[in-house]
């Protein structure tokens, strides 16, 4: 077991109307608050018009548009918002995009340059101002960690940067906003979710214990709640073990002792950064193609334990019951409705050895739970066809 | 699935030789730290010297000697101190009863009369001193969470309290610590550990499927790992597993969504009180008698779920099911060398009366799993002669 440092700080308001605590999780940090939020679906439910109620003695300025993927212009409109007004805190509403968006915005407050810079080199973060979530969508772990990942459509790169201090004060996780998500987002959701557990789960320290029976319990979590979910988008059990899932499966719990470099991720990011694809459907796709790829004699065992822990297989054979339990990752993810080639996306292959060379560049995927090469990656975009 | 709060702000740095980032840690709170610790073994293994060192920089006070089931004489001289010295920070170095006793130090610091009233009466605890702890036990779950529990021998009385603010700022968990603990300590340890997950697990709020599969996975690191680290005292990964479970055993996670009020613990307590038993061996003698007690039509179902998924019991009928994961847990607690009746601490039946009534009195135990009556727990006590 790996050491490590567990430092999840956020304030998690978890369950039904905590949107009421806001006022009081916002007051310590000041009355200026710059609002950040997505396409105006919360305009549409009610949300909005109960934040302003709420917030009636606060200064609220608002960023609205942060797209999926968020991008860099956005960051850039956020930042000039929280020089021009003196910004006390960032209050994001919405999903992953949004968080990551605001956790940017709030490091560039006080930074004096592009904050492009604290993308490319998290060195460069200094100051962030106080972040406080409300979350619309169960999928990135954004409203609980020191992520963000931002796009730069000009010079196609995804990337993902990091602070201590990216840590939002606090989040209001109330699953009756997912009543309303359109299904293709649950289930991209989910398998982001996922994405995240494997991730972490399939790494080569074996001695964490303790956190694979985690791992396992968020996996089992996405697989039944997913399909009740998109059946019965209002089934409030559901929504609410999806949604704190999403929370735990990133916020440091699932790698507490294990730790790595991950693998599906910095492959889709390349995906994101040239046809701006959803972050969990490239997620899906690439996953059990990447399993099937790493399948060995080291790995076999570990997609063993992962068939039986959390699918319950029996068959005594390790391979057919790795081979199984990878079946059944991508027909789960079939049955969720998720389109699964890069085909029916619309993408062919002619980018795929820019976006492989890209996906190595930074050395992870050397250190990834099995190593990677350039060609590796071609040859696993090449299955996802 | 219930609403809920969750906001485990300590910082963890788990895993060896961690004990070096102790002055990082203590630093932002000031110069002068009451270091408080039990019975000397820290002086015997090297920690004691190791820290002194580390903090050279610090004026350092001590107080030392507090006892199993802290005492309120104890924490009336570390108030003491506090005041005399003009403490800034408290560092609790040891297992619960060390940090809990910490806690109300802390809290008793800036209180003007009896630190006695901060444990009847949590709404008096007003500041409280910034708590660091480096834990050398792993059983109680104090270096993540908000309670402590202090006996009063003159009174008999063990009750709990807590604050927010006694949530430790910082925990130092490493593994090598448990390495020189006597094994009657290690048992109890985990007996404490799983008793916190089974109040939590044993509720009737059904719906929380993910924080019920990570109670699981706690559970099962203890059953794996607890005799493993009494054949071999120095094996690191039981060592890390075990201190990792005590610690997410009791800091929110295992509650989130669930809620209700604990049975074992508050019967327990009264054996201490009147006994001064170890609190873990009080709870692994007192858990397979309640689970018998309250196993009936509603409860069968429950006792089944954890018969299948910790202990993988196949039995399809759903009496034997759970009768069988009962017996294993006894006989779980008795292999790992636990004295598994009252009559081998030498006690008889003649306090039950008076025990139940203070069990019962502040009204918890009719709101527990199965609500209990004073009857009740005189029945339960009778079973574990």
């Amino acid at each position: 077991m790996n050491n490590f440092r567990f430092h999840a700080y956020t304030d998690i308001r978890f369950g039904k109307d905590q949107i009421n605590t806001l006022p009081k999780l916002l007051a310590p940090y000041g009355k200026k608050v710059l609002m950040v939020y997505g396409g105006g679906s919360i305009k549409k439910n009610g949300l909005f018009d109960k934040i302003m109620e709420l917030l009636a003695d606060f200064t609220v300025y608002e960023l609205s548009g942060v797209e999926p993927n968020p991008k860099i212009t956005s960051v850039r409109e956020g930042v000039k918002l929280c020089k021009t007004h003196d910004i006390d805190v960032v209050l994001a509403v919405g999903g992953g995009s949004t968080i990551d968006a605001s956790k940017v915005i709030a490091g560039g407050a006080a930074y004096d340059s592009d904050p492009w810079d604290l993308v490319t080199n998290p060195e460069k973060i200094g100051k962030v101002l106080p972040i406080v979530t409300v979350l619309t969508l169960a999928a990135t772990g954004s409203e609980m960690n020191k992520n963000a990942v931002i796009s730069n459509m000009e010079t196609n790169e995804k990337l993902g940067t990091a602070s201590h201090d990216f840590i939002p004060k606090a989040s209001i996780c109330d699953p009756t906003y997912l009543f309303t998500l359109p299904a293709k987002q649950t289930a991209a959701g989910t398998a982001d979710i996922m994405s995240h557990v494997f991730e972490q789960y399939f790494q080569n320290e074996k001695r964490a214990f303790l956190t694979d029976r985690i791992a396992e319990g968020l996996l089992q979590t996405c697989i039944n709640y997913c399909p009740i979910a998109l059946d019965e988008p209002d089934n409030y059990e559901a929504r609410a073990n999806l949604m704190w899932a999403s929370t735990l499966a990133l916020n440091g719990l699932p790698c507490s002792g294990k730790g790595g470099a991950w693998t599906c991720h910095p492959i889709e990011h390349e995906l994101s950064a040239y046809y701006d694809i959803t972050h969990g459907v490239g997620l899906a796709i690439v996953t059990p193609r990447w399993f099937r790829y790493i399948l060995n004699d080291e790995t076999v065992g570990k997609f063993c334990e992962y068939g039986r822990n959390v699918w319950n297989i029996t068959e005594p054979d390790a391979y057919k019951c790795a081979n199984m339990a990878i079946d059944a990752t991508e027909e789960f993810f079939t049955e969720c409705g998720i389109p699964m080639t890069l085909t029916e996306l619309g993408i062919d292959d002619s980018k795929f050895e820019i976006m492989a060379e890209k996906a190595v560049r930074f050395g992870g995927l050397a250190n990834a739970y099995v190593p990677l090469t350039k060609e590796d990656v071609v040859s696993i975009l090449k299955a996802c066809l």
